[in-house]
């Protein structure tokens, strides 16, 4: 199903029932809207305006949309940051950040609850039951611009209860934080300061519960609105649009709360934005790097315990990219049947009309602010027409199970120990090689059951619970696991088995030493698929495992008990693809490897093809298949949809 | 004439009698003084020391020189700052800024204009009338180090005062910026803030109307001083010496205030700190970039009304760029000819004698700190001579017209929408290139006249006011316009026709989408003049006029409808001097392609022609001139002036 | 000698005697502990618990340990910082930096004094008797993480009476500051502010006192400590472990308390650091650059007036530099030796067991987390052997000598006035030529008595004081003197009689003008040793003296009149090898030409040779003689000792 974001208060209300008709017109079923509206709903404190929205929503009941209704608590009206100045945040730095832009409030203010829970209870109590409204998201992309971590006086005062309630004494604190170390002992919870501005660095497990707390008190503020919106809209759906490339937050514990997830896609602003070569940034410039959606979608799949949405679609050039090029002919159709082919149960464009004024006036809409269609709007038409003819069969599970760690990301944020070393580039480089493999990848949090899955990967994970141990040995796959996985306790101390810890029980090997290498010290290693050259990190193990493959000096790269792998270096492209694609098919699932811009996803008996490239491909189908969709040429930035059983 | 910047309060007395001889005797006309000698007048609060000055001023007039006093408020005392602590400004980060060094101040203090007043007619009211003095010079670079924009609460106030007085009520302003995007709806003027350490990016309408107010407050603060000088210095001329590559202020509109308009002209600091490749910064490290001089003498013409000194002119090397080479041999020669050549009524050097102490003491002079005379003390030796033997004609019109808009500069300071847009670099190539093809330029603000000049050029102008376009429509020669004009309204909003707005009257077409590319993504576009590889800003167009240049996949890239062009796309060089060119020989202006480091300049019937290059060139010169300066074989850093008629 | 660092408060108090007895049979002989361990002796105030370590000592000295004792002054624990904020250090940016690190306090804040005073006072009384302790460590790394220069309250009054101090007058300040620069006479001592956040740059003459003040705020602080301890701690010695290219204090000046000089060697993590090319840090990343420990061997040496310790030496990866290789096998080993060659009394290892908890969890000892032996244990294994055996005579005096000057460093960290001006970079090309050439190089403070070296070295020197003069008129080898020596007074001002002022009674030039070229800008010379092309700097020079060298522009780049020649560039390595190539063997010291990777050093009669490089090389012995380590082939990562006489 598709949908799109309106925000009725830009627009004349002469033009609301035009627009609807319109979008119905296009095929849209779906709407968000007032996630922003909060001034609009209350110009002053108190005098709330239910008029308009009373209208809108009215009108959209009668045109057959189904409304998302959003809460509008991103973006405080300025009289409320007045009347409770202490709601803004305080940056790293130690700088209250200001009124001017959005999400200018902190998730510990005392105020800032309360005004929630006023605003919040008033829409769920007037609009829960409206016949239109059939779910809620709460807040909007929580997080963006640097706001989960704050450091302000109530955010301090938080942290310290929460440690009190996680740790019982001080003590325990103390022995946890090996706050031995540099005189750091404290006497009291009081005592506890936020870890920013210190003349060196902070103590890491100081850091890390900071961020845990942090993305905990994000969890408790989205939990506290669930709360209000569960007691008045009986039987509406609750969601959140998260964000891509995002690892402040643990989107996997915040969404269990939530009835499913939804996130916002915006391939090129984040194909301008991610970690990759200038090259690279340039060739996929006009599509999306074709990993990039797909990895979200599949991630947000599991953070949705199976179901999500795409809440917000890029329908052309952003404004928030150094650079915002306009999407290839075709793209914003291809990204589409992407997110369908991924599981997703609607895609909700951004946004129905550009505006001509404020921040994001440079963004692309389905319409110009002249009120003339843009370019999406007949891709729509289109994905719209050929989605009422394609009956959609249930997603099945992927071949590949991925386990993804937010703590991970800021273990490594706290001490990368290698200035390369970046969590995300290495979950990325492992699902991009699947995707080259033409395999499907699901994303678990560690501890989730990995049964029937062919293949488990571990891409790192430095904290291994005991739920994670039993899952991975619960697993019947090969599990490959990488490297710095097991090296750090849940306190952020060094195991005291020394890594990988816990997972000793599976790999019976010890990592003894590690390096991070400066760009340019390439190590070579050599084994049964060739010879690959290696940065960035390296590991010493101490085992009786033969290793599968080493360094030239003799040390072992690559280990195997059973169908349990470690691999002890940060991997080239090549060595993940020629590893991956060995256990692959050992482990029975076929393999191909793909021309660079395609890429395929099944959706239950059907395959879908996409062509991110610039040159017609054929399509990889089986002999004789029935095409759904397009044909066995599939031209550039287009697809091809199959039957195979 | 030449004159130059002395500082009598850093020298023994005794020294002053001999100094000012020798500046005569060197053929010095004018002599600047006095703007940060407010410490050497007032010690202490109140307690005036006038003799020094007395003195200096009866010296030069015995001597024959003509002072330029300066205003000295660039450098309020420390007692100055100690009683009103609060005229420190505080920058974006919200950091008081400290004493120190120099134009530490607000131009929205109080306090500061009461002491400015105090200082400043006690200085006009002493030598208003001193026969010495033929002129004042208020203050000193204006905005330098940062100073245009300050964020006290000082500012805050005026700010919501300038905003009241120019939206009259707050729903008004609510409408101008939008703000009902992110629920920014102001009830008052007394809650907008200044646009700083906002959590997500400020509405882009208000960083305008601040960027605007706070060149206003600059300029608010020059008439504050002029009018106290008029008052008291009857028949003396006012002047501001405005910087380089500058655009925080609007020298046009705070120029009206004055006489004429003065810079001080650093040709090769400005090379290293401009946006040139490294190789033509290495190029021209030791001439500076042959049109930096060139374009800043134009626009301060411009600014002046046709008049304009160059205040402070470079002799030796820096102190302040990040590399400070020495100019190659005949380099001060070949600027003080330069600015001649451009109509500068008095070329003035900075300075007399290199101070051996305090923040400038590694920059050069005339003299050396240990009295004997510099390089360039010959150079301008031979200048004076000659001078004294060239009679200079009226400069008349330039063949082109370049419209330069500072506003344009604020509306992609705050919206680049592509990280390479710049607005300096877009209107320099422009510049760079008649400059190459041997045509003069004059620049103009928009709304200026335009009548009478084969070429009108307006790089960008993306904010077209009703006299902009008036002046446009009745510009009588060929009118290029370049991307994004029109592309705002004065409130920065899209227009409600899209851009090119209010363009659309003379160039009948709509800019439907436009796009930044990241570096190395080129676009192929093909023409009459060849073909080009285009990077950084492209647009679509719609239109029923023909293109004259398409992108290889068809889209337009130059549209013309009668004398009008318009340019949709960030120029290459090569396009640029292509259509240049073919423009300037359309227009009949006799276009020529110099040699690289060759240059040319009329000044009535005189023809100048400079060589920055390294190789002895040949003058381009019609055959049997008569040449008044050099000959037809031009040395390296060396000129040739002959007469054509 | 061998030692190592050791913290009993991080590890199970019967883990202890465990630990020492295998120090021992490693062949240690020291063990340096208590320097972080405050909050471990007094965890809340007043309340000492001085049972723990009253038990180390005593183990120590049973198991026959000779204990460092650090003062615990770098880690003031919570409840110091909560009763007495005012002692955390205010960053250059204004910010008030945080407990949660090390290092926070200033060391101008009374408050912290006092706090000093009686814990240093209580720890000497106690255990400065104790058999077991042989010397005290104060403090830890002064400076480290920026805290030489802290811009607090404290530190302003404490800056002004150091002024009041230094100048008795105002008047004598504003003449020595050349304050009527832009109007800053100050009219008393307190209203000299501290030189940050000027909205221009301060003056250099008052940044250049601020950064001697801070590094005599240091000093003082070290002597109170001193003071404390000489008088309660008789025979004991008293030393200080200072760091790897830092250059924010003097250590010269501080170690005039001390009885010798100690310094934390860590080869790898100053590789990564220091500003050479990328692809010689890949080359050295596993071995260090050859020349950086050696350098800072000799540098210490000076400092400590002929004798120093390595208090921390790497033994395996670290966790602060961007990137964190492990040494090559065999590098802990020839560290060692070089160390020792260099006249090191005594190498202590950075530290006994990795902990594994804290900051430093990713930091190698000689032993893992899991108690077993690291890499590293069975390297000094081998060398406490060889050491054993082999006796060492005293070192000599070096060929060469090198005036090294904190306040040089100072200088042009103020005024570099060309970006790629870097004082360290500058000495250490000099140094790392001599390296190359088989010199030895003893390093000197200014002022120093230089006679017997066949060959000085004065990198730069800009401010030639008295002393330094004198020193440098005494000296009876060759002395070579860089560019910008002499072009300051004391007061940070060009000399009257211009550079290179005071020294050119040695050497009668005058430096007219100097230059600092952009990167690519390059100056060809040519002499009687080549052409070779130059950058970064050049200085025209008016002298009746011949160059011996000159650009090809005719400029003369090296001045010699009698033994002292005067450089005026910054030297390329070509040149510079060339050059003191030349001058060595004119001074009779036989340089070589030494491979890439090979490194020489004297003691005595014996002969150092070290290997860094990753080859076979062959050991430049006379024939016949007697190796007392290795052999004559030098395999990579191993050293060779033989006996010359
Ligand atoms: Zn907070
Ligand atoms: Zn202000
Ligand atoms: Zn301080």
């Amino acid at each position: 199903m598709l949908g799109v974001c309106y925000y009725p208060e830009h627009w004349p209300e002469e033009r609301w029932e035009e627009d609807f008709k319109a979008m119905r017109a296009l095929g849209l079923r779906y709407v968000r809207l007032g996630e922003f509206a909060w001034s609009a709903l209350e110009p002053t404190p108190g005098a709330l305006r239910w008029g308009w929205l009373d209208r809108v929503l009215d009108l959209a009941q009668k045109e057959g949309l189904a409304v998302v209704l959003g809460t509008p608590t991103a973006t405080p009206p300025k009289w409320l940051v007045d009347r409770y100045p202490e709601i803004l945040p305080v940056d790293r730095e130690g700088r209250r950040r200001n009124f001017g832009g959005r999400r200018h409030y902190c998730f510990s203010s005392p105020a800032y609850r309360e005004e929630t829970a006023r605003i919040v209870a008033l829409l769920a109590e007037r609009y829960g039951r409206h016949p239109a409204v059939v779910g809620f998201q709460v807040d909007n992309e929580f997080g963006c611009h640097g706001t989960v971590r704050c450091y302000c006086p109530n955010c301090r005062e938080a942290f310290r209860g929460w440690l009190r309630a996680k740790y019982g004494t001080i003590d325990a604190l103390n022995a946890a934080w090996g706050t031995v170390f540099w005189s750091q002992t404290y006497r009291d919870f009081g005592e506890v300061e936020l870890p920013h501005l210190t003349v060196a660095e902070a103590n890491p497990s100081h850091l890390l519960d900071y961020y845990r707390f942090a993305s905990d008190q994000v969890r408790a503020y989205n939990r506290f609105q669930v709360d209000l919106l569960r007691d008045n809209a009986p039987g509406r759906f609750i969601t959140h649009n998260f964000m891509g490339f995002f690892t402040d937050l643990d989107p996997f514990a915040l969404a269990e709360d939530l009835d499913f997830a939804a996130w916002d896609s915006y391939p090129l602003g984040f194909t301008d934005l991610m970690p990759l070569p200038q090259e690279e940034k340039v060739q996929w410039a006009r599509t999306g790097h074709p990993d990039v959606a797909a990895f979200h979608h599949d991630l947000y799949r599991g953070v949705g315990r199976g179901r999500f949405w795409v809440m917000e679609q890029q329908p052309g050039p952003v404004n928030w990219a150094p650079h915002n090029p306009s999407p290839a002919p075709g793209m914003v159709r291809l990204w589409t049947w992407e997110a369908i082919a991924h599981g997703a149960e609607v895609v909700s464009y951004f946004r129905w009309r550009q505006a001509p004024f404020a921040q994001e006036q440079m963004q692309a809409g389905f319409n110009r602010p002249d009120f003339q269609p843009e370019v999406a709007f007949f891709e729509v038409q289109r994905v719209a027409e050929e989605l009422s003819a394609l009956p959609l069969p249930p997603a099945g599970c992927a071949p590949v199970a991925l386990v993804y760690d937010s703590e991970a990301a800021w273990v490594f944020e706290i001490q990368p120990q290698g200035a390369e070393w970046k969590y995300l580039t290495l979950v990325f480089s492992f699902y991009s090689v699947f995707r080259r493999l033409g395999l499907e990848v699901d994303i678990f949090k560690p501890g989730a059951e990995l049964g029937g899955y062919g293949l488990v990967v571990v891409p790192s994970l430095p904290i291994v619970r005991k739920e994670a141990l039993e899952a991975l040995s619960q697993a019947d796959g090969l599990v490959i696991v990488g490297p710095r996985s097991g090296s750090k306790t849940e306190k952020f101390q060094i195991p005291p088995e020394i890594p990988p810890g816990a997972l000793q029980a599976l790999l019976p090997l010890k990592v003894v030493r590690v390096e991070s290498l400066p760009p340019g010290l390439l190590e070579e290693a050599e084994g049964p698929w060739g010879r690959f050259a290696f940065g960035v990190w390296r590991e010493w193990v101490e085992t009786d495992l033969p290793p599968l493959l080493r360094f030239t000096d003799g040390g072992g790269i690559l280990f195997r008990r059973g169908r349990y792998l470690y691999l002890a270096a940060w991997p080239s492209p090549e060595l993940l693809f020629a590893l991956c694609q060995s256990l692959a098919e050992e482990a029975g699932l076929h393999p191909r490897f793909l021309p660079e811009g395609l890429r395929l996803r099944r959706r239950g008996p059907l395959v879908f093809a996409f062509n991110y490239g610039p040159e017609v491909v054929e399509a990889p189908a089986p002999p004789g298949v029935r095409f759904l969709l397009g044909d066995r040429r599939i031209p550039p930035h287009d697809l091809a949809v199959w039957e195979e059983t």
